[in-house]
């Protein structure tokens, strides 16, 4: 299967664990003893609670989630946790801080604003989106509801370092780099994020949510953006988004098998850290982000010309090597590196590098 | 495959045509030349946009959607659309008719009494469903913004013969009888699916909205629950569930292979009067709802106990027959008889009913 399979680089949907896709082959019909796919089974069935559940306990395990948190597995994607975070937890205090670090964490904003005041605790846009604000430009409001940030931004290729202290409950967007690294619980209040770049497919949102914010809801909501609802059953009020359920479960069981969020972890530096170094060491390519700010996740870096990004970009489909070309918006090379991405991938992205630039440097 | 196969009655997610799992299988990697899974294709580039597309189109093709009307690819079910209905339609008239036929009709009405006054237009809980208004039974405010009905019900087996002639559009949950039976769109301002029954997985949800009633939608709605932003964005402003919609996609396209609408209309009553003829036959089998307001989806139907209701479920599992079991509301016998449901199965169903009767009759 290898020796035929391009390198993603895809900002997401992004590429999945090979071991992963040969399951999901195995498994479609004929399968044990029902012969049914994933696909055609009840979302009652005892069949499908064991691969909900089983997703749903071994996330808990994975990310070492306290049993003082909700774990939902609902659909419409960060986009819609944009909407029904701040309809929920601004409850009666009515004002939420929010630090704006590019574009994804804007249109939270403009979402949460339709609902209640937004303070904007601290922004770097005047500065491109280069660098995440430190810890001491956080202008934090003591009786804001919570404090929404977004933890790794794939567009300009920036992430959180570590997470603030605040006195609010962190929010936090962790669409791009959950799993990848460990997350301070203590002080969250609820963390979101799509499947499809870290965790499997499209289709599904993971949301661990503290279980006592749960009574600042409204009791107007509609149904299905009521988090109660969604947590009383079991993430099965209505039918779930079965097969993404099923892929992200596998995908969770690959994590487990190659050594856990530790090895994640660890991966995620070292695939990073290739290419940082590369970047480093040239004049040639030009990292577009302030070093301490640095993704693990998005590596975004320029060359001399447009003409010779376009040449690079061309050379490394020819080499096998797909979906580097920058978000529309910046421009320039973006590699995605998450969870499923190989070190060889990198090895040989980083390889390509070095040729190119020979060539025409 | 087809040896070991289960026939699968169940209400859905539902059983899926073979050849579409056959297809799915053999596009998975290695698959052409990225050697890429749907699931890993970014919902941006040219080759997603060709599944996306392309399931669009022949969906507006096999069920003769007229241009005047937008064809939405969303998540979160028929349960969402509950909300983003009223949500949009009601604009300043703020009340709309239902028509109560059933459990998600009562699910229906909840969710718009929070966005504005419904009136209920008719019911048959007084029944207990067991059958669908006529038309002269309707008390239609001929100001309402719309009237809404279920057009199919899966828990007790009813399903609307014709749609109601209304001075309001008509809104219609079809999630358990959408591509089975021809819409007349003149009438029709919306009509709306999960796509778990006869359609495809679980996860994605087709929305067929006419153009000019998006006028009516107010500035303030969430931007995942607001049909103008899916219908600029071609279903695209956030990730789609791009595997569900590329599934769907196999199965339109086996639909159109059988013969399209009128070959799936044909069908449906060829395996539904099967089941039926059996029922009229029978004084050991009792049909629960009137005859002429009969499901050509869900057949419902009791023994003259419970304890042979639960001795026949047995048999027809040991028989290769599953999901049978009717709604835990109701109880008795539901076989689900959608789009992909073979002529073989539902022969096989009757066959083991005519024994069953013979050895405890």
């Amino acid at each position: 299967m290898t020796s035929d399979r391009v390198v993603n680089f895809s900002p997401g949907p992004a590429t999945l664990p090979e071991p992963v896709l040969a399951r999901v082959r195995e498994d479609l019909p004929p399968r044990g003893e029902t012969g049914a796919s994933v696909m055609e089974m009840s979302h009652r069935s005892s069949e499908y609670a064991e691969i909900h559940d089983g997703a749903r306990d071994r996330l808990r395990r994975l990310l070492e989630i306290p049993e003082s948190f909700e774990i939902l597995l609902l659909q419409g994607g960060a986009s819609l946790q944009f909407s029904m975070a701040p309809m929920t937890l601004m409850g009666t205090r009515r004002s939420a801080d929010y630090v704006v670090t590019g574009r994804w964490s804007r249109k939270a904003v403009a979402e949460a604003r339709k609902h209640g005041a937004v303070r904007i605790a601290a922004s770097t846009e005047h500065e491109e989106f280069r660098r995440i604000p430190d810890s001491d430009e956080l202008d934090l409001d003591p009786t804001a509801s919570y404090l929404h940030l977004t933890s790794n931004n794939t567009v300009v290729g920036t992430q959180w370092r570590g997470f603030p202290e605040a006195r609010a409950p962190l929010v936090a967007d962790m669409s791009s780099d959950i799993l990848s690294r460990p997350v301070p619980w203590d002080r969250f209040g609820l963390a979101y994020a799509g499947a499809q770049k870290n965790l499997g497919p499209a289709g599904v949102t993971v949301v661990v949510l503290r279980k006592e914010l749960l009574d600042r809801a409204p009791d107007d909501l509609p149904t299905m953006l009521d988090y109660r609802i969604h947590a009383e059953k079991d993430s099965r009020y209505n039918t779930p988004p079965t097969f993404p359920i099923y892929v992200l479960g596998l995908v969770l069981e690959w994590v487990d098998d190659r050594g856990g969020l530790e090895a994640m972890e660890r991966r995620a530096r070292q695939r990073s850290e290739i290419l940082y170094q590369r970047l480093d060491e040239s004049d040639f390519y030009r990292g577009t982000v302030e070093p301490g700010s640095r993704s693990r996740m998005n590596v975004t870096f320029r060359l001399p010309s447009q003409e010779l990004e376009e040449e690079f970009l061309a050379a490394a489909e020819d080499a096998g090597m797909v979906n580097l070309k920058g978000h529309r918006s910046v421009g320039g090379i973006r590699a995605s590196l998450y969870n499923a991405m190989s070190r060889e991938g990198v090895e040989r992205l980083a390889g390509l590098m070095e040729e190119f630039q020979a060539d025409h440097g």
